[in-house]
């Protein structure tokens, strides 16, 4: 009950992120902070992570865009000497530039609620640009946070026409990033092929354990006692794909099934709104299999 | 992206819970079980606790109603000499009657979004009466969800006059339990007298620590390295009735006032809603100031 | 820095524990709950567990035997109407005879160290008979802890050698509980049959995921966010046995194979030593693969 | 069981660490990453954190001493004019240097055997200096480990004396750091003054709850749910010193003092043994009564 004043209003900042990863070097960091320094960049997060045994440099750094001399494509320019000195992977993203989402669900839809929610109150900062589902369930609850739904069915036989209505879908939104809430359909590589990296997905196992059909049937029958959920980028394996997030919580001998799912939602909620937060925040690098989350 | 199947019919069972509490003493499981199995009970679930310093006893035991014999009257009468002899509080509750909840709001909707989805999917067994605000923000929430919605002014000075009003709509509405839901007003003493043990705050705190207002601000002045959150019965101390639930989160150096109020929310939401659920299936029990929460 | 006075002198009771597990029906607490009565026990902690779906019950009961009419023999003859109408399987644990543990270890020493502390402390009510290793690294611990220390060596081929020495000092030693604390050896099927659900061990992931060698070094390929540990009883089949416990920490791009066998060790830790715990305390039951572990 | 190779040798290189906080400003990082990338520094790892709100920088840096082109006395000259532009409160650590730590221990020795082991395999690069007590308990166990054993009796009316006894001793064993493991007396403000920030106390609760003595008799008596561990630098304010860790455990109506107590333990061991490395590794800094703790 305790009074609290109304949440200021945020001064949202014109700012831009740098990821780079690279083979590590002497005078990577020098070399990046002169460079955006010199330019009259404000850096206002910077953090750096150097793989010492797999020789490997990592790096994001956010700074305000009220004094930087660059615009997106002299950026591009002005960098390119450091990147080839360096074999930069690198990206340049203006955080203003708001990044439209997908979100595709079946009939589960606490994931939804938690992302729209969330979306909202200013936690996600995108656009949620369509609901895609193989189900009718989530259409009221679209129209009343006023985002486009779309229907495609995905009956037996029929999923390679759905996909292409997907996609042609996605398109036509100009989608950057999927979001499968708990959609119960496996998407097909050559769907997965058109968005390399940019599809999250949330399992409900603690990953690599329990991955396919029924985590938490088979988590019961192991008798666990703790239960997990992960969100990760889908790749063309099966549940293989770079783990961004994972989270647990106990369960004892007085959980049947039926409270595994229940107990296991709030995991989902909670790890699938992580990812797409730090994607969103580009705060995901990748090597190999594997992902770096700059917090 | 695993398939599961749509989730089974839940075919919910004639239940009632009896509850009790009393000295300790030897016998009290005996005569309870076979008072119980005498009328055709079939027990479903059974806790008890004793507190062997305090000298203190305490059962919860749910049983299928089908073949028992008797009915909420008949069973007070018959249970009588039980209670007499083991000088016993207990409460008979067929968990087919629903409880009638209303929900307090205030501008922050998280808590109340939370709530409405996990009634909607089953979590939370119960009908909400209506949703009281001081605000007008979450009226459209209200409508999706069809709850009635009633507005309150609160107003500087005019405290009085809106409890009045509140206790007013909440007894047409018939309401058996106050949920406040990041209600940012305090509760006279008056008010929460009406509902012994009845009104269930969120705090956004790890209580005793950073009571009364502000708490993620004094978090972060101290500097702690987790913040957190519990739920409690409102008493006429603030902040000081029994505790129900209390989570916490890691924060570090990064995260600013900002990170704390959001991190927050998800302790929030998570200790509220478990609070409310174990309340509404009679798991609570109380001792002193303290709780009992039967899992 | 505060002061806090000396422990207590910890009076310890005279108590049993009755384990009971059969198939539900309608009576049996009744039952059980009415032949202690009758016999003069005063009931210190109960709990039980009904597994609905299946069909199964469970119930650990601690009384005092300050009143108890009834030696370990008596029970038996007394309470197998009962076990007979309900078709149990049941123990009577006399508490105050204390379990007879041999602790096995090949080099890492922090299970063993955490072990023989929380011995020395009063956690653990055993005898610690013995410790066995295939290294000499443990020995000046033991002679520190006053623990006969019995050095077998395994070397390639004579596995089946080194087994029956162990197996000879465990008869000789009387042991009960035979706990591995990081023991880098396999068991043999002959040795695991003559410790049936009588032998613990701690395996550095969360199992099922990362079973077999090198868990930690798998887990960091794998690039998962949290690492965890767990303890179980050992059967034929490698980590595939009975889950007692298991604990999680997270992890971050930061740590390299290394941290996580160092955050790893407090975790394997934690879990062993619960286990060990609620073995001597007979809080431990079976149904199938599984464990009901009574808090 | 799973086998597991013995650890590899670890080959320590030669590092040292820069620790640096200041006004913020444009140019810090360039300027810093510039000086040590023309001297040679190969940098291993490397963290910096903004607090864009008070304006403040602190970073922190390792590097490879190899090919590093000065030596300390030569660093704080060629530094100098860096550290005067930006006003920087700055530290050269030479890792290779081992601190000299005391471990101060009433009667309870848990933290004490946890961080004598940690110490032994590795996991706190130090030189345990000595073990003064109050008592005589910790005395066979610090000549196991070959520590000298300073006992130092703290009466009724001869706290003065005891302090001067202690701070003669800590001088002539060349002390770095305090750190309070459970010792069960509080420091007088002239003792503290002597080791300022580099007194590591562990207080048994969730700080700022249940300051001062019986923390864990207080947080019964509140009916928390969860209890809490703390460690922090000692300051004259008792138990208000800068945070540098805490952590939780969950608890029940079913845990009496004693659980807490023994619960709490292991609270204790870890957050105290992750303050004294994090202090060991110059993870840490100060601003104000806070810490940032770089991971």
């Amino acid at each position: 009950m305790a009074p609290e004043s109304a949440s200021r209003q945020r001064i949202v900042k014109s700012t831009a992120v740098l990821l780079v990863d690279c083979p590590d070097a002497k005078g990577i960091v020098a070399a990046i902070s002169t460079f955006l320094y010199s330019h009259g960049a404000n850096i206002l997060h910077a953090d750096q992570h150097q793989d010492n045994e797999a020789g490997l440099f990592f790096m994001r750094v956010e700074f305000d865009l009220a004094d930087f001399a660059l615009d997106a494509e002299n950026f591009a320019r002005e960098f390119q000497p450091i990147a080839h000195r360096f074999r930069m992977r690198w990206r340049f993203q203006d955080t203003g530039k708001l990044a439209r989402v997908a979100i595709f669900v079946s009939r589960y839809q606490h994931c939804l609620v938690d992302l729209l929610h969330r979306h909202q109150i200013g936690e996600l900062r995108c656009d949620i640009a369509t609901i895609i589902s193989n189900h009718q369930d989530a259409q009221a609850l679209a129209e009343f946070y006023k985002v486009p739904f779309h229907h495609v069915s995905v009956e037996g036989g029929r999923k390679q026409e759905a996909e292409g209505a997907q996609i042609d879908w996605l398109e036509r939104s100009a989608v950057d990033l999927v979001v499968l809430a708990r959609y119960m359909q496996i998407l097909s590589p050559a769907f997965v092929a058109r968005y390399p990296l940019r599809i999250i997905n949330v399992h409900h196992s603690f990953l690599p354990a329990f991955s396919g059909a029924k985590p938490y049937h088979a988590a019961f029958e192991r008798g666990v006692k703790l239960i997990g959920a992960t969100s990760h980028y889908v790749t063309d394996e099966l549940d293989a794909g770079p783990i961004i997030e994972q989270d647990v919580a106990r369960i004892s001998h007085r959980d049947q099934v039926e409270q595994l799912i229940e107990k296991g939602r709030d995991l989902e909620k909670a790890v699938l709104s992580r990812a797409v937060r730090w994607h969103l925040e580009h705060r995901i690098l990748f090597y190999g299999t594997k992902t770096v989350v700059f917090d």
